[in-house]
C-alpha cells in the first residue's frame, strides 16, 4: 500500500504532490462507497477518534463525524464550551487527558494558528487540522481540489483557478493556494486590496482587483465567504460596496459565454459574495463540494490511521 | 406491506384515517420490541437520519434519538446553537448541506410554523416535523392517541376527549384536534377565553370555560403545559389565577367518582395546571406517554423510510 | 460471580471493603481489555445508559462515555443546558421521563449534594454518582485508589496518603478519605485552615498546615485543584499566597530524596497548586489516573448492571 509522507495532516504546506495524488485516488474510492446502499466500511473499526473543537463549527464537524462513522471508527466529541478549557487548563493538558483515554486520532479546530503544529510535537496520536485560525484548513482545500478535478475531468495542471473575496481572513484561501500550486494550477486572487495580504505575491500567485476580468480568465472561481465574524480590523469596503464591486450574479456568468465552475466553501452570504441565482445555477458545484467533503475526509483519516 | 399516503410527516392534517391506523398498528409491534431484553431491530441499518433542531428540546430529541438507535439507524445531531445558522445561512442552505452528506431522513424542529412544509417542496429526503412553532407536533399527537387507545382498550370512535389549558400557544393542541377528529372522537377544548383562538370552532370541537364540567363530561383529559416561554401577548390570567380556575388536583378527580384518564405532554408545571397528587395519581398515564413516544416514533420513521 | 453489596454507586461511604476489592479486581481486567488492539467487549450490549449532567463536565463525561462504548452499551447524553430543566421541571420528573424511555442506568452529575441519593429512593434504574456538589465523587476516588495500588504495587494497608489543598470545596477529598480509610491507609489532610472543614477530624484523619512536613511524611500526595469556580466564601489566602505556602514544585520533591507519588484529579492550575515541572516529573502519575478512570468506570458499570 502507498503511504503518505506524514503522520499528521497539519496543513497542505507539508504535503508532497504524491501525497495529494494518493488522497485524491483514495477519496475517489470512498466516494463510490458512500454512494452504495451500504455506505459503511469496517476500515477503522477499533480506532478511536476524538473531534476536539475549540471553535464552533457545524458543517466541518458533521462532515468529519459522518466520515468517521462510515469508516466504523469510535468517536468522541469534545467542544470547548462547558469544558475544562474554561477552567484555565492548557491546550496540551486538555489533549493529553483525551489521549490518556486511549484515543488514536485527534481532529482539531482551534482559533490559534499553529495550535495543531504545536500539539504534534508533544503527542503520539495522529492529528488532523480542521482549521487553525486564519491559517490553514487543509481538508477544505483537498475537497475543493477533488471537486475541481471531478468537474473538469482530469488533473489541475495548467488549469486557471481564481480565488475571489476575503483572502486576508480566510484559512480556506491559504490552503487552496498551496494545494493548487502543488498540482500545477495557475492561481489568481481577486478582491479589494484591503482584503488581500501583501505576502501572497511570494506564493507564486497573481493578484487582481477586477472581478469581471478574473471571471473571464479563469476555469474555476472559488468564491469565499466574507468572514464578518473573524475580522478584527475595521472593515472596508462595506458589505454593500463589496457586493457592488465583487459580488457575482448569474448574468455575469452567462455573459461570459463559456464554461465556468463556481465554488463556495459555505455558508453562503446570499446577495453578498454570490447572488442566489448564481449559487443555484448550473455553474455551481457547491453541494458537490459538501458531498465530496465526506469522501475526502474518509480518505485522510484512513491514510493517516496507517501511519505510525 | 401497507404504505402511508405520504412520504413526509409534516402534520396530522395531511394524514388519512388509514395512515393513523397503520402507524398505531406498527407502533404496537415496536412497543413489544422495546420491552424485550434485546430492544434493537436492524430495520433501518444503513439509513442515516439527521436530527436538526433549530429550537432547544430535550424529551423530543432524546425520544427520536432512542427510536433511531433501536432501529439501528445512523444518526447525526445538529442544533442551531453554535452553528452556521448564526452566521446567517438560510434554512434551505443548511438543510441542503446536511443532505449533501447523504442523509436519508430529516427530523426537524423549527420555531417557524410551516418550515418543514417549505423544506418538503425543495428536498428529496423524508421529513418528520418534530414541532414547528405553535403549529403542529404530529408525533406528540400520535403518541397521545396511542396512549389513549392503550388505556381505553379500543379505538377512539365516540370517545370524549378534553384538551385543557393554553390552546393558543400549543402545537400539541392543534395536532391532537386533527388526530382525534380523524379517529371519530368528540373533542372539547377548555381554558380561559384569552387562551383559546377563535378559529377552533371551525375544527368541529366544542369550547368550554368550566373545567369541572369538562372533567365530568370527558373520558380523557389531556392537560397542556402553560407555555410561558412561548407567549408573546401579555398574559391573562396570571399563573395564580390560572391555577385557581383551571388547575386540576386529585380531589377534583376522585370526586368525579368515575374512570378518567389524565395526560400531559410534559414538562409539567407542578402546582399550576396539575397538582402533584393529580400528576402522580392512578388516573395519570403521563409516563406511559413517554414510553409510547419511542414506539410511535420508531413506527413513523420505519414507515416513512419505505416511502419514495 | 461476586456481587457488590449495593445496586447504586452513590458514594464511597456506602461501599464495604469487599466492594472496593471487587471493583479493583474487575478494573484490572478491564485495563487489560482497553490496552488490547480490540478495545471493546460485548458485556453491556442491550443495556442503555443515560449520562445526565446537570453541571458541565468534560473529562468525567468523556471518560464515562468511553467506558460505556468499550462495554458496547447504548448511550444517551442529556445536559441541563437547553433542556426542560430550564423550563422549571423537577429533578424527579426529568429523570422519570428519561427512564420511561427504557433506560437501564443513570450516570448523573448534579450541583446539589445528595441529589443521586434522593433519586435512588424513587427510581428503579441503577444510579452512578458522577459528582454531587461538594459532597462525593466516588469513581474519582476509586480510580485514585486503583492508580495508587498500581504504582505502589500492592494494597493500601498502612500506606501514608496526603490530600493537599482545598479540602472544603472538594468532592474528590471526601470520597478519597472514605476510600482510603476503608482500605486501611493513614490519611493526612494538608492546606490552609480556611480550606479544611472542622468535621474532618471525625473521619479519622490528621490535619497539617505544613506542606513540606506532609510531603516528607507521605508515600503519595494527592494534590487537589483550587476550586475557584466553586467557592462561595470570600477566598483567603489569595492564589499567590496559596502558591507560595502550599504550591509544590519539582525541587521540593527531589529534595525529599525518596520515592513519592504525585497525583492530581485535573484540570491542573499549573503554577498554583503544582508547578509544571512537578506535574510533568517522574513522580507524577496524573495521566495514568486518566487512563485508569476508563477501566474503573467500566468495572463500576459492569458490576452494577448485574445488580437488581
Amino acid at each position: 500500500m502507498q503511504k503518505l509522507s506524514t503522520r499528521h495532516l497539519l496543513g497542505i504546506k507539508d504535503l508532497t504532490p504524491n501525497d495529494i495524488e494518493l488522497i485524491m485516488a483514495t477519496a475517489r474510492e470512498f466516494k463510490e462507497v458512500i454512494n452504495r446502499p451500504i455506505k459503511k466500511v469496517p476500515s477503522l473499526r477499533d480506532v478511536t477518534i476524538a473531534n476536539v473543537f475549540f471553535e464552533n463549527s457545524t458543517r466541518t464537524r458533521l462532515s468529519f463525524e459522518l466520515a468517521e462513522k462510515r469508516l466504523s471508527a469510535d468517536t468522541l466529541n469534545f467542544s470547548a464550551s462547558g469544558s475544562s478549557v474554561k477552567k484555565g487548563e492548557t491546550l496540551l493538558d486538555t489533549v493529553n487527558n483525551i489521549l490518556a483515554m486511549k484515543v488514536d486520532m485527534i481532529v482539531m479546530r482551534h482559533a490559534s494558528p499553529g495550535a495543531p503544529h504545536f500539539l504534534s510535537k508533544h503527542i503520539s496520536a495522529n492529528i488532523v487540522n480542521a482549521g487553525d485560525g486564519t491559517h490553514e484548513h487543509p481538508t477544505q482545500a483537498l475537497l475543493d481540489s477533488f471537486s475541481m478535478r471531478e468537474k473538469l475531468g482530469g488533473d489541475l495542471t495548467g488549469k486557471k483557478i481564481a480565488i475571489i473575496g476575503d483572502i486576508l481572513h480566510s484559512r480556506v484561501a491559504l490552503s487552496n493556494i498551496f494545494a493548487l500550486k502543488k498540482q500545477g494550477a495557475e492561481v489568481t486572487l481577486c478582491g479589494p486590496s484591503t482584503l488581500i495580504p501583501r505576502y501572497v505575491t511570494d506564493l507564486g500567485v497573481k493578484v487582481s482587483h477586477d472581478v469581471k476580468k478574473t471571471l473571464a480568465w479563469c476555469d474555476v472561481a472559488n468564491v469565499l465567504r466574507i468572514q464578518l465574524e473573524r475580522q478584527q480590523i475595521k472593515y472596508f469596503p462595506s458589505l454593500r460596496e463589496y457586493s457592488l464591486y465583487f459580488g457575482i450574479n448569474k448574468k455575469m456568468l452567462d455573459d461570459l459565454n463559456k464554461e465556468i465552475v463556481i465554488m463556495h466553501p459555505g455558508p453562503i452570504n446570499r446577495g453578498v459574495e454570490l447572488s442566489s441565482d448564481a449559487a443555484d445555477s448550473q455553474h455551481s458545484i457547491i453541494l458537490d463540494q459538501v458531498e465530496n467533503g465526506v469522501a475526502v475526509r474518509m480518505a485522510v483519516l484512513y491514510l493517516l490511521a496507517g501511519q505510525n
